[in-house]
């Protein structure tokens, strides 16, 4: 693995030294772990100019093991700062370092630095030039190889499985919470790190609800039953989200919407191809749902990218800019609420891959069918 | 209650009113809760010159509801930001409405804003003179009401519950993972909104390891078992942590390491007082320690305070600067891991009450004797 981590540093050097700085601090959690694989919460990365080997990753005392880190291996410099330094920020550490190693210039992630701690850079470093790293990181991410492909692929298979268990239990009279926590036990059972999110189990009028967090509600008879989960899987992360009806019968209400979400949600599926623009995967999905008068229940996004992080680049929404690549995993995941009623939503995760390798390869396998339990 | 918010909100106003700010956009999660309750992620409160009705609180679309939050009731002017502006920083939206308010200067969160979504503000409001506010309502929020130590007092009774009903169960055999899990499940059994923090079980030679997080390793005979857990109450977060030994009778290391342990803890615990200086805290529990030779396997800090966070001022460590105030809830919590053999911690949360009031409040109350599991 070791040299999958150099390769993806020396290709950010080469960035950042083309835009002119001489070294890089990267701080956001999710691509210090991309560059250098496990890596303590809370640490720095420190990239030099020259190779791999003058690449430093400044660590916190009591670094936090996060789940999934400790398996990957790296043989990368680090520096655990000393508990006597318990207070110092590894980011402020790692760019004095690069100024007393002869840097002039330091690409710092000024979307992640608060003013503040890029205040104690420039404070530590006076004679060091602040540039933006940017996104140059999250822009590397966007395309998975097929390593972390696979990573993804199971953290989705160990959702389905988890998802497949729960609903051959008895589901009515449980609560929202309690089915919630069994499946996040069911996915550790089945080897994931942890929940890639906070699960959500929404029954009834609660079904379909933006932003739900599972509440005391129990499961009952013809409510709709909204779940959606995820895997964390060596730090990957996959989301499946399916709604199901309880009882013997659904209401036609209740088919007609689900139909229709299901329709928005497999034209959302289909229009994944390398070179579509992002938004037009978010507009044949949420066409659907504006055609039957649903547009306004809908939420803002129809998907997004998943990778070390669960909600990442690219966003599919009507205000997002570029286009599809190959072998970008995204979400879709269209959904419509009816307050006081319940709602459906179907969320897949799916590689995009080209129509000559079959086109989007779907991650997340439960049936889509209306299931009722 | 929202008399209680309003007041905060007055007391904060007067404050970046002296500091010569005009208005104010607090963005820190945690903070903008304490002003005016319940609010969604991603949040943010705008605070004019005026009197409350002023104030208005910046939504994002499909804000994330989180538990606990729903309950709290604030007639707060909102602003929920349309699907169409899903990308759009509710930061900027609120300097923008502040700056066509005629506010010539607006106070804004430093420490908590990236540099980039500050210079996103800077950009939209350009007439506007961006100041810090710095930890304002860091350190308004550092000495708790009694409303505020009552959800305290609750959050920690509910860990207590989950913990004392755990120990009745069958340990020998389980794994770290599950462990915790039955932990946070027992939590929300009992009323919490959710675990206050991922729920540490550490066993033999993981026991009392700093930043441990559970692993597959099953519980055995002879092991020390270390948990720390806490519950999140209405947004409140405790903290308890105790080791045990499993099977009848503890090794003498065992209860050396233990005696010590406790006797630290206990130092730390007598230590709290008003006027006391958080170093002071600190050293009293890490004295005995050091004397005994174990100086080095101690962490950076014997405690910190909880609130609305379970990592908030004031820290207890070597380096902090600053006096303990009454109605200040802390935890202390030193412990001593020896590689390769496990270790020791002892957890408890604490409000600083002055003598003439008894003293120390304990407010997680599970016995502290070594128990034999």
């Amino acid at each position: 693995m070791s040299e999958v981590y150099a390769a993806r540093r020396a290709l950010l050097r080469e960035r950042y030294a083309t835009a002119g700085a001489e070294a890089a601090v990267v701080s956001r959690p999710a691509n210090v772990r991309y560059l250098c694989g496990g890596a303590p919460a809370g640490a720095a990365l420190l990239l030099g100019p020259a190779a791999g080997p003058e690449d430093l990753l400044v660590c916190p005392p009591d670094p936090v093991r996060e789940p999934g880190r400790e398996r990957v291996e790296e043989p990368l410099r680090t520096l655990l700062l000393p508990m006597t330094e318990a207070e110092a920020d590894p980011v402020v550490t790692a760019a004095g370092l690069a100024a007393s190693a002869g840097a002039g210039s330091l690409a710092v992630e000024e979307h992640h630095l608060s003013v503040a701690r890029h205040r104690a850079v420039a404070a530590a470093a006076p004679r060091l030039r602040l540039t933006d790293l940017a996104c140059a990181v999250e822009q590397q991410r966007l395309v998975k190889d097929e390593e972390e492909i696979s990573c993804l692929r199971i953290a989705a298979e160990i959702a389905d499985q988890a998802l497949g268990e729960l609903l051959e239990s008895i589901l009515v009279g449980r609560t929202e919470r309690h089915l919630a926590l069994e499946l996040e036990r069911r996915l550790i059972d089945h080897g994931a790190d942890g929940p890639a999110f906070p699960t959500v189990v929404g029954t009834g009028v609660n079904a379909g609800r933006p932003g739900h967090t599972p509440t005391d509600r129990r499961v009952e008879e013809g409510d709709f039953l909204c779940i959606c989960l995820g895997a964390g899987y060596r730090g990957y992360r996959s989301e499946v989200g399916r709604t199901f009806v309880i009882g013997t019968t659904p209401a036609d209400w209740q088919i007609e919407l689900y139909e229709l979400v299901f329709e928005a949600q497999r034209a959302g599926r289909e229009a994944l191809a390398p070179g579509t623009a992002y938004r037009d995967v978010d507009a044949a999905a949420r066409h659907v749902l504006d055609a039957a008068g649903y547009g306004e229940g809908f939420g803002a996004r129809t998907g997004h990218g998943v990778g070390l992080e669960i909600d990442e680049d690219p966003r599919l929404s009507p205000s997002a800019m570029g286009k599809l690549d190959a072998c970008v995993p995204v979400t879709v995941e269209p959904g419509v609420h009816l307050p006081g009623r319940g709602g459906v939503r179907i969320d897949d995760t799916l590689v995009v891959r080209p129509e000559a390798d079959g086109g989007p390869e779907l991650l997340t396998i439960t049936t889509k069918e209306l299931l009722a339990l």
